[in-house]
């Protein structure tokens, strides 16, 4: 759900002590904007429609503007896009994941990698 | 656990899949490294004695050095220390921890904190 390999990073956005963005609901976001509708993104990522309307749901709450916008239309049959204040969030949340994760790069963090032991 | 505040980043160092370091080890091995003891860090962080006991058991098993040296006692009256290798370790992870969060900052993060809902 994060950036991951050996280093495992994950950014959330908190509002209310609870996560607002982080890296699972970054994923759902993706999904709706390829696949077009909730239970697409469901498909797409093996998880229940209910479940993802519920993060869309707490997405809509948690910020200023819709982040998804749902289309009439019958039940699961209906379309979902990420209206532009979504896409600039998602965006705008990928690019600083990946300042973050560039920045881990170095000495350290080689270090870090080659220091666990190998036997798994 | 975490650097935590409106943004929240959480950086661990896996093996075999499971975090070998991670937010809350690091505080474990701050707590053994101010407190000289197992039970002293468990005191200090809320945590059983037992808990302690099992993620400095999994820290030195999942590290090609001992992370935590313990003293011969009686049970919890054993002291506890970092080896040179375990503070290494520790002074490694927060500096890479350190390099993320300043790397996030920026426009884009800004954007990110002023964009959440204020009714909360």
């Amino acid at each position: 759900m994060a950036i991951d390999g050996p280093l495992k990073l994950s950014l959330q956005i908190l509002r209310g002590g609870e996560p607002a963005i982080g890296p699972g609901k970054a994923i759902v976001l993706e999904a709706i904007g390829r696949t077009g509708s909730i239970s697409g993104a469901g498909r797409s990522l093996g998880m229940s429609y209910r479940k993802i309307w519920r993060l869309v749901d707490a997405l809509n709450d948690d910020w200023r503007e819709r982040v998804v916008e749902t289309q009439a239309g019958r039940g699961e049959q209906s379309g979902a896009r990420l209206t532009d204040f979504g896409a600039d969030l998602l965006a705008r949340y990928r690019a600083t994941e990946r300042r973050t994760m560039e920045a881990a790069a170095g000495a350290d963090l080689d270090w870090l990698l080659s220091a666990t032991k190998r036997d798994q």
